[in-house]
């Protein structure tokens, strides 16, 4: 196996670091590796927001749920889809070329809002791999979506532009377990979609119970599906639609 | 620099690929890497649909935009988001348990599309790092969006399932330039957004046009600028919205 596929399936999310400081340089190889992923059309539809402040990051904590290493992580980044920018451009080359009578850019399109949240999170997951490569950990804040208004408001987001999601990244100070995933066959299928076998699911349910009856000393033993069933009773995040089409996103 | 930077930096997309079949064993590996990703909540709200039947990746070719690679890449993988599966099991688990009364799963909502679409996006980019690492090459096929609706009733995709990408992969018959990235300082800002700086994106302009000469043998130049007007001036995907709604998709 080689160094990278090992690296891959070692993943699990740090969310406790050390105080170790990330070097100006290994930012700039996880900037790299983000700007180096796949992105739709080479549009390049994403934003990095460094959030170095700590006044800033006090805030953000907050606003993120509360989760401790969003203030404290040694690097946190926030993953934007941003059209903002590809409209800016597209404005301004029509105003260049005395050929063209009008932008071509138009807001609102459904399916921009899709390339600009794939650019990203493909982005956000080469960043994690090299920091991870290097020896870091981190994990993804899909709490930054919990007040995205406030969030947007906080970093000067413009319209088209919206968090995706947090990134923490530093040196790890736990070391937990990696936590085993679907059965292949649940997730992969040929030529047609398959719907969930219960065998299947019944058994890793029962694998992932004990996965947290382990990780938290017996205080938790929930399946898989019932941790499912809680994620969905719990934050729904409900105001996403109402937000994003308030930043010119998803209007038809 | 470690193997997996070295990985990362070397990305370009690979379209042409030799006759050379990926083994099962290889197959698994991308599968298992692809799975070995984050995923919001640990949800894992994605399917995959390898695609290997010809009469299909014939018919998907033509739906994705008539890209010879669809039909006669090695391997033709389908990135779903998948909230289906995370229905049915809040389902099964309310049947389940005598103390719930209904089934916390809530279609339509816009945030459990974002969720769904970040968990495929981080799959596929492991799926594709993975394939890199074992010396082969792969293009991400947007154009799965084209035609969604044949799409999902040829792979028999049920509601609340969608393409998100395509993603063909075999081993290179080709090995195209590194394409340079937008400069750090238009992609990546500290504590909050910055617009383009366009003398920055003017230079970045003049390389792109130089890049698009030399690899087109002087019959495109076009600037970064002029690529991104003219794919907004080209095809929108303005279904996307209609479509997702009638699988069940942001109603809300």
């Amino acid at each position: 196996m080689n160094p990278t596929l090992e690296l891959l399936y070692a993943h699990r999310s740090i969310r406790k670091f050390t105080n170790q400081r990330v070097s100006d340089e290994t930012v700039n190889h996880i900037i790299k590796a983000a700007q180096s992923a796949s992105t739709s059309s080479f549009l390049q539809a994403y934003s990095i927001i460094d959030v170095s402040d700590p006044a800033l990051r006090s805030k953000l904590r907050v606003l993120c749920g509360d989760q401790e290493y969003v203030e404290n992580a040694p690097l946190f980044l926030v993953f934007c889809g941003d059209l903002h920018r590809l409209k800016t451009v597209c404005d301004l080359e029509a105003d260049k070329h005395v050929t063209y009578t009008q932008s071509t850019y138009e807001s609102g399109l459904t399916e921009s809002f899709i390339i600009a949240t794939i650019d990203a999170a493909l982005a956000g997951q080469n960043a994690l791999l090299a920091a991870e490569s290097m020896g870091m950990g981190g994990v993804y804040i899909g709490g930054i979506r919990n007040n995205p208004k406030e969030v947007s408001d906080l970093l000067y987001l413009p319209d088209e532009v919206y968090p995706v999601f947090g990134l923490c990244l530093g040196y790890p100070d736990q070391d937990p377990l990696v936590k085993e995933r679907l059965p292949q066959e649940i997730v992969y299928h040929t030529n047609r979609y398959a719907s969930v076998d219960e065998a299947s699911l019944e058994s890793y349910d029962k694998r992932i119970s004990a996965y947290y009856h382990t990780r938290t000393d017996g205080k938790i033993d929930d399946t898989w599906s019932k941790s499912v069933f809680k994620k969905f009773a719990g934050e729904k995040r409900e105001h996403m639609m109402t937000f994003l089409q308030s930043k010119g996103f998803i209007k038809r």
